[in-house]
């Protein structure tokens, strides 16, 4: 492999109205503003060095532009690009200059249609760890993952896995031993990348990391003074799939944001992925809450990198599109 | 009145197998076993100094024999006496010697037909409070609280202030302006006694304080660990009455326990109580989580006091029996 | 008795820089400023419902001006009257309308020399318990107690519980067998009122109440943030006495105030008191860690009801200003 | 480079007590036991999914017989062979079979003269992470790394950077712009190694990560009341440096043990250090609590990886030892 991805690094989120989505992620759930111009809110957690991990972009309808990975160096740009020409998928160069406070990224449309971007800089920021005295509501700490619905499990895994040197945290089968989800990592915790069963392709929720699990439940009581409890979908609860203390939001335009807390090191490679069963009781739900039927309907459409549009969507391989358990 | 009563100090439940009731309430919740004889267990919490404040006793069927109140001085026990008798309600001494621990008693039948009991002396025990070493599970702190199903809650809450003296910190009417349900006190917490419309008299559930919202998270954890979360019922959630942040669970007989954390003083008798419409979203559950419908119809059957066979049901006299916003 | 008190209710601080106070108590601790007027803050918890449970107060010195304390009815206050006028302790009344907020209060100076102050009405404030979008800093809930140093704590503790009707919940001896600390309550917690063995009399420190653990954390990692590290003067700790996990402050005028966290309810009179040794090391410091020589020997100094002078100064009667193992 | 070393796995700790140790280790402490044989106790934390991250070895003195290091294949052993051949330092192989539980393994002086130890295979162990019904006391998680006292920081720093492949997340320069201290790390938290100026060779500590603050708040309590109080050499507290929330213990040997929480991600490469101020009061300690001179001037020996013997102490190149301002 002629390239070295870091980790998951931002996503760009189309939104409807700036201000509705500021009142959201930055006053009620406590993101830190880096920046905002006319069109664009900039937002990182409260240990991010960069200038954001999340970009909501004012736009007609809500839909997600791209999906950043990060890579360890400039050059890796060119291996990936040399990559993605070999395989003859859809790719382009966004030059530096095009994108705020952002190096050259490579775009791509991925093998199941995502639309994923590669860079290596990016403008930094001042770490806010230490400035407690401004941590509010949430305390969202940092980016952690993005989770799709895809069609085809299985040859997003294969591709993620084999060609984009993602390795294997946990994943879940189904009845017949198809792959139903997975969760894919670079950087050392449980993922950055989960791919589940799914019309697709979509973005199922972008997760980010809270310091502690009171700082969750702090979220759940800030997010209902300020009027948004109907913006709680699912949780508070633990997955027992990589062990996640959970809150899954819906923002306002409908893109899914999960605050999660309570993962483990993933650095070593001779561990063996965990296997969870699609209907054992315990893995999406370890304590066996129910979860509404949104949570498995709904998710984001994302963009054709060149056209612009939202990708056309496909049924799922796999007849089933939940456990036989919901909980 | 000549009386005093101190607080709500313990209940006695019959459940159906007391070594499947004892998994449940030691080995994963984590009361303290004071004793064991051949059909009792006595339970305490972590902070409490007295023998027991919960009764496990073999049966054949599951029900509640009595809620237990605690009186100021030996003396409060004629002047209840005087008061029932005066009453003309359904009444009996249990001797001292008679019940394991306790000194006498006087059980009534309440006024909706509940099996309530008083007395003075209980047995000490050590407070296990700095004994950290044996905290398990939930670390259940002491009893706080029993909440009743009654047909008709005015009537209780009526004889409960004005008879019994009990003043309330919260209360919830419906649309027409009767009272739907109502948190009563004698000690200074919120409540030691809540009655809500439905069939009844049942017990709906006996409510335990644990120091702190870990606690709560950690017992979901180790319930789902040892293989107890179908015991979960509701939540974890915040309460925007009482404040409270709380869990539901039914014990292997489906006796209902709130485990509870959250509420403030009710020291003052010039604070006005809170009044919340019973369709106001945040009264039931303040983050919006949905409530099942077994929490809205389930609860424990109650003994009579000189019988000792289940008190006969009646419907409730409001016709709503859940808020329209089930949440 | 002929009154009843309900519990400590406020403080007046005397302080030399209202800004510089303000942003101690407002900016760093949470305190919610209820109303600010030329001379004044007025400061309550999260929990409080009442205009103010501290009164920071500017002054040429600082001092303490009253330790206020709520009776349960306005008649109580007579009662006291009649009470201090046959001990012929020196007393004034404050009629309504010559303080802010409050309603006629009545003045003593006590045993000790303390100014004590009694009252039964105060204005009402929103209770802001549920609004956790304006939770700040420590997150204070309400006031809890006071600590005092005194002379004599044997004469103190007589006075408070066998004329005004406190209860005792723990107590410190020393070798000889003398009183050398007692901490009394009327409302059901630990204490409204510890009195010290020490030069006196002198405020020690004024107790707030927290609604969790974390919460004492997030305080510590505010306040440096904000520069105020130097103002933690001890901990964060646990007291083996009263189980309180606490932190001891200075405010900018030297006032100590204690975050405080974990105790329990003490409503049954039948609980005998717990007894410490002086020398017990799991006393001051359940965790063992030194208590800096400042925390025995500063305190606030009290004025003169009369002639707003301060107080003079005795010695001790007991010999030993400390524990031989300070921890 | 032709290897690359994944983390810090192991530490072997000489003690002199077996029984007394697993007393602090595993009834205190709650590490996990895998295995206890004659001479040795093997132990992991709740997440660790091999055999163990610390052995209890048997001996006559207390010393540190080795800091050991996961690598990423078995291949990379040998080229660290070629590497420290190329160098002259003394090394030896441990064959497969001669350590338990441990497939073979290179130890060599490192250039400060510590024991260091590579290998790839360890044996498995079952990750207990959500066997919640056997966490205890700390919930040790997992090992996050070691400090060492070195007498010439730059020297260690250069040899872990340049040669081994180690980053930088964190330093601290004196006055005189000399490296004092360097935080290391390979695995993507703040540190797997750390050194600090110091008589030595010595091992300062071994840290090992908690799932949250409340669990080091626990652990607290839990060593009071098991009377280890006095084992509690530092904290709770907060270091400025890595923002961890830390505890330090020491076992009945006097080895030294962090528990520690709070610290942040450091996969980006093109994140620069953090570089402190030896005299930066938040450095040490962020709240500002006074570290005890025990410290500072305490540490673990070392042995020779070839004779078993101790290695011998070096006074440090920087005269100063501690911080001005001790905190």
């Amino acid at each position: 492999m002629n390239f070295s991805i870091i980790r998951v690094a931002r996503t760009i989120l189309n939104v409807t109205d700036l201000d509705k989505s500021r009142a959201f992620y930055v006053d009620a759930l406590g993101f830190f503003e880096t920046e905002r111009t006319n069109d664009h809110i900039y937002l990182r957690g409260l240990e991010e060095a960069h200038h954001h991990s999340l970009i909501l972009q004012k736009a007609e309808k809500p839909s997600v532009e791209a999906i950043g990975y990060k890579v360890e160096k400039e050059e890796d740009l060119e291996g990936l690009e040399s990559f993605f020409l070999s395989k003859g998928m859809k790719m382009k160069w966004m030059q530096e200059g095009t994108q705020h406070a952002l190096g050259k990224s490579l775009r791509v449309q991925d093998i199941s249609g995502l639309p994923v971007e590669f860079f290596y800089k990016m403008d930094k920021a001042e770490r806010l760890l230490q400035r407690y005295d401004m941590h509010r509501g949430s305390r969202v700490q940092r980016i952690d993952h993005v989770n799709c619905c895809v069609p085809n499990v299985q040859k997003a895994s294969d591709f993620y896995m084999k060609e984009l040197g993602f390795a294997c945290s946990e994943d879940t089968v189904d009845e017949s031993g198809k792959l139903w989800a997975t969760w894919l990592h670079r950087k050392q915790t449980v993922h950055d990348q989960a791919f589940m069963n799914g019309i697709g392709p979509r973005l199922h929720h972008v997760g980010f990391f809270l310091p502690d699990p009171l700082a969750l439940i702090h979220a759940c009581d800030v997010l209902a003074s300020l009027g948004y409890a109907q913006s709680i979908e699912r949780g508070p609860g633990r997955h027992g799939l990589s062990n996640a203390f959970f809150l899954y939001l819906r923002d306002p335009d409908g893109h899914r944001i999960e605050l999660y807390n309570g993962d483990y090191l993933t650095s070593d490679p001779d561990t063996e992925p965990i296997h969870w069963d699609l209907n054992d009781p315990r893995r999406q739900t370890f304590w066996g809450a129910q979860a509404p039927d949104s949570w498995f309907d709904e998710a984001s459409s994302v963009l054709d990198i060149i056209s612009g549009e939202e990708v056309p969507l496909k049924e799922p391989i796999l007849a089933k599109s939940k456990p036989e358990f919901i909980i």
